[in-house]
């Protein structure tokens, strides 16, 4: 049930490889623990230390090759990956970089373009110096850009990797339904965060890298700042935002509850946020676009409203918190079988905001939510 | 307790500015997360979404400037950071760079160099595409690498940061104390990774980012592999190396369990270690280089045998789980008052490791553990 068959790699390489051909690349050279993760399996939280950097190269046919610190050659070697190439790391005079051009000299002729990820939501995890270094180093070849295969590729899902997501979900659904056991008027806000984390893990997470959320009077203020030792207070919305991790896929969702209760304009609000991601979803079907889920939330998020100042209302997910796409006016990207969303609306209330998110599939019909459905109005507590 | 007063900003950056004056720079260009939170205090673990980038902007005389998302307007608001520029991202035509290079034409004569770290142990948190747009947007200055300063700066803490850092190893060190409690014979591994993240919360972790460990007969594999539901067995021995976070500082140490009891080679290859990081603590103090510290806890390590592959057996900690410098042979980096450092020698055992490790500060006399010392010999649990 954990990791994937070898076949799910080979698969992945394969389509890479194709779109490689298409767009006349002769590698691709990847740096980030999602992109190495996504072709060899390679699970490991050693990426939290930012001292070492690692590369994965996939050529132009065959296996991926990996070019890594010696400290990773175990781990790496029970991977479906044949061809590892390590080097002790930290190396304050070479880290890796002549291994590296090495390798890439030997997978790409003279003339040939080598791509890096380059496009949004992207970033190279190695020194900017290294890399200028290592354009030099492998003479006359480009690096330029992945032409966005890495996006098209992670971003339509394996059933496999559905159902990680899916477990993933269902254990945030476990520790939200017990956030009444651990949050009420009086207890602090950051006790809170940490009884929930410890909830997480409790319900079956293998870690707990994000948790945001709030607590104010009728909403709260932002949905990123960290807790603080305020108490809960009768009249509260307290909202817990989490991605927490199984076997390397994140859920992404929120659940939103009333200290005590809520007054009537709040009510209302949490309604819309509801019908909201209702409309998303109802229209959440192979060919329609990130756009207009975005438009289906915003036309019900803006009744009576011109303008919102709605950003952002759901995005992508999976080996990374937040994914493509984004459910934006201006992403026009057209949903597949196989995506995963996120459906996020947030309105405001007064001074402050409330927001709502879900996790849903898109399938060859109608989509599915992979988050248990939050309650149709606003739980108190 | 939590955060800083505002003159530990504004000291960081004018020790930042005094550099930047002596190396030509007419202005830092940040874009990870620690990087903006050492001049700004903005903590949030929204950073955990790869979607938006992120800049800080160190003029060479004033305070920082922020070009960043509306998401985090409100947040940066509360610090110490009075001019905030914003935009709403994700913006897929133009993902704040237009707003950055017109700040950093403000900032910045024609002919100016603009320091961007580039050097080992850092990245450039933006789309590679973007970076190439904004040095043809901010025509003719140059975005050079920051000389090091960063690197200065971050690695002599001050009383404050290193505060923080041994709030985190008190946590961690007595979430350690309860392993007995979650931990024996017949347990499987991943159940112990998931028991003792929830006592670092419960024992008042904000997060736990980084768990790794490892339990085999005489020793483990590796230290950077997943836990897997294997069960705990008579001979093994238990690893768990935590870095967990408190008011966004880490601590990053080890502690050994034998499971029921060790042999006379495990027991004394323990010994060695303790006797190793003994060593680099004796001769921790200001002048005293890296590679001393190195090859104090090697030569214990390697008596009797001459090469024990031992790679890097340490580093500094603070802000990022590890940061400069490396215990290795080649980093002359001299050691000063305010350092925090790792100690972690590692030792092979038949085809097995031990690795051991330490927290220390560097002050002007003798060093100081932080994390609370290990057994002087091996515990069974």
């Amino acid at each position: 049930m954990r990791g994937f068959d070898n076949s799910e790699f080979a698969a992945r390489t394969e389509r890479a490889q194709r779109r490689m051909q298409a767009s006349g690349l002769s590698a691709l050279l990847l740096t980030t623990e999602p992109e190495v993760r996504y072709f060899t399996g390679y699970l490991t939280r050693f990426w939290e230390s930012p001292t070492r950097p690692w590369f994965l190269i996939v050529p132009a046919s065959g296996k991926p090759i990996a070019v890594i610190p010696s400290i990773g050659a175990a781990l790496m070697a029970e991977t479906w990956i044949d061809d590892i190439r390590i080097w002790t790391a930290p190396d304050l005079m070479d880290d890796g970089i002549s291994l590296l051009a090495e390798t890439l000299r030997e997978v790409s002729p003279n003339g040939a373009r080598i791509g890096l990820p380059d496009g949004h939501e992207t970033h190279v995890r190695i020194p900017l110096a290294d890399l200028r270094r290592l354009q030099q180093a492998i003479g006359p070849r480009e690096i330029c850009g992945d032409e966005g295969i890495i996006r098209a590729l992670r971003m339509v899902k394996s059933s496999s990797e559905i159902a990680k997501i899916e477990t993933a979900c269902a254990i945030a659904g476990r520790a939200f339904q017990k956030v009444p056991e651990i949050a009420k008027e009086g207890v602090a806000l950051d006790a809170v965060f940490r009884r929930f984390q410890m909830l997480c893990l409790d319900e079956g997470a293998d870690w707990v890298p994000y948790l945001a959320g709030g607590a104010e009077q009728g909403g709260y203020t932002d949905v990123i700042s960290p807790a603080t030792d305020t108490r809960l207070q009768r009249g509260d919305v307290l909202m817990l935002d989490t991605g927490l991790v199984w076997d390397g896929y994140f859920c992404d969702y929120d659940r939103n509850w009333a200290i005590v209760s809520a007054n009537a304009q709040v009510k209302s609000a949490y309604g819309a946020l509801i019908e909201a991601s209702d409309a998303a979803f109802e229209i959440a079907r192979p060919g329609a676009t990130a756009a207009d889920l975005f438009q289906a939330m915003n036309s019900v998020l803006s009744r009576g409203d011109a303008d919102t100042g709605a950003g952002r209302l759901g995005h992508g997910l999976g080996m990374s918190l937040t994914e493509w796409p984004s459910l934006i006016p201006t992403d026009h990207t057209v949903l597949e079988p196989g995506m995963v969303l996120t459906l996020e609306p947030g309105i405001a209330v007064g001074d402050k905001i409330l927001v709502h998110e879900e996790n849903i599939a898109i399938t060859e019909g109608e989509p599915r939510f992979i988050s248990p459905r939050a309650d149709q109005e606003l739980p108190e507590i």
